[in-house]
């Protein structure tokens, strides 16, 4: 099979939003006025950030979602997408079941996917995401002010755990195990959530990273500190009943791969969060109160453990990092 | 080194058309009124793209010349790029020297590097690129109109031959060397050229898989047909010399990674063009008309060799194909 046959067989899809899609030079698209362009590239490689042997349908429904968290995390409509893939062969029931569930997320956010690349070598999947936000309204890592209220979207560390019982570092069973592995495999991005933030956060980013990696990106880049209480976070019922375990406490805090939101807001709009949380039906939870000294964060488990420091091992996920 | 210091290190410099660049879960942009955004992506594999130890510096340069091409060809004004790697590992100098690379044709085509990803996994490099094009003006794949002239910048052939050599496939010294592998290391995209082909040209395409291939896109995309003689095609000294060798016609009418211009244009355009070729100090060569019916391409080899007609083994690069 052909470069040219394969994308026309496993990635063309009519567009909705695009003057011009896949198959010439580049792709043609209008940004409506008065709104600013949103661009975010990601790139997922076998091995790394998924298991050789997952389910192509899983791989191709992440690769979008990912990049669709990163719009979310803007306070961004996500429109368009270009997908760059690297295949050591073509494997057309690879194919066939990765497209499926690229789509399948497309579908779900309303995405054109407007053009791309495909190549061999080892696979490896490039995102890159385009979205609208009004002008001046998006929702940066800057903006948190003092006083703020820290919140996050839905539970964290779910696919954390997921992620250690493939590597047979726990052993979960019934709905903790199908919580999790659905949570790392088919990770739902808040774009809804992100959009209706605007006008109510002063600041948002995407947990992809962990908790404290990524509350720590917002406190730094808007000069601020923080200190986190281990139970306010909110989980599982699974991780609540074994929050004393070292393994439990660290997907909770610094699991990667949620793709939730955390996000800062005045106290002013607690009543106004606490309406959004019950229109969208996801829970929003306030988990700490930024305050200066910028030290950052303050990590209080002792509370909880009566004076027993905890040795968090990794603070977020860093490709190249200890 | 984390990947955060290695963004900050190798990947970040001041941009200059942009509102947030790195650093945030997306850049922010705006596009000028009255303009489309136009979209490319591409994916360079080590070993698939370039030799695993060609220098760094070159493969920076080419990671994203080749973008700016796709921009070049549509008559877009290149503004942004993302750039997303996966590296084996962190070999600062080859990162460095892949950065000046990098940053060398973004200074030259004045791109602003906005965002992207770093990862850990086999050496891949994949550049979405971003320009702007006043509304409804893009050169299309599909505007060709019966009787247009088909027109080439430059001479054609060279990275092919240069690849060759590399290859051990035929054995160039001097000029003829350098040329080629110049054309091949560091092509130079036509940008200025696709600007000005705006009202000129009915259509345009780069070639990068080879003339053949590529002004087949066009003319498959624009429902016509073209006869193409080989000697009426542009090259370089050494290759007019050597014209009756099987390689060096190979590379001339099938080469890729030239990063020409291949465009069609009516007659009545012809001084403009010519002009146009004097201000830009750069070759535009007519090489043929397109006509019905749309057989897309007749070669005419035989008018040169007597009648031997020359099997071509590829009429482009297909990265799946035979």
């Amino acid at each position: 099979m052909s470069e040219f046959k394969l994308i026309q067989k496993y990635f063309t899809r009519p567009t909705r939003h695009t003057h011009l899609g896949a198959g010439d030079d580049a792709a043609l698209v209008t940004v409506a006025e008065s709104m600013q362009l949103v661009i975010s590239t990601d790139m997922l490689v076998a091995g790394t950030h998924f298991f050789h042997d997952a389910a192509a349908v899983d791989v191709g429904w992440k690769a979008l979602a990912v990049s669709v968290s990163d719009m979310a995390a803007m306070g961004a409509q996500a429109k368009w997408a270009t997908l760059a893939i690297a295949l050591p062969n073509v494997d057309e029931k690879w194919l066939a079941e990765f497209s499926s569930g690229f789509f399948a997320c497309a579908e779900a956010f309303n995405i054109d996917l407007i053009g791309g690349d495909t190549t061999k070598g080892p696979l490896n999947i490039s995102v890159t995401i385009m979205g609208e936000v009004p002008t001046g309204k998006a929702l940066k890592r800057s903006g948190a002010q003092t006083g703020d209220d820290i919140w996050v979207s839905g539970t964290l560390g779910n696919a954390a755990l997921g992620l250690a019982h493939l590597q047979g570092k726990t052993m979960l069973k019934n709905d903790a195990l199908q919580t999790s592995i659905h949570a790392l495999y088919r990770p739902a991005p808040r774009m809804e959530l992100g959009l209706a933030l605007i006008g109510i956060a002063t600041s948002c980013i995407d947990i992809s990273d962990g908790l404290l990696a990524d509350l720590g990106h917002v406190l730094k880049a808007s000069n601020l500190g923080a200190t986190i209480h281990l139970e306010r976070i909110p989980v599982s019922p699974y991780q609540a009943n074994h929050l004393h375990q070292p393994l439990v406490q660290q997907c909770t805090l610094a699991g990667g791969d949620d793709y939730e939101l955390c996000f800062t807001a005045p106290p002013s709009k607690r009543d106004e969060i606490e309406r959004l949380s019950q229109q969208q039906n996801i829970a929003l939870t306030c988990i700490a109160i930024t305050h200066k000294p910028a030290v950052h964060l303050d990590i209080d488990l002792q509370a909880m453990y009566q004076n027993k420091p905890l040795s968090l091992s990794n603070q977020g996920f860093d490709h190249f990092g200890q």
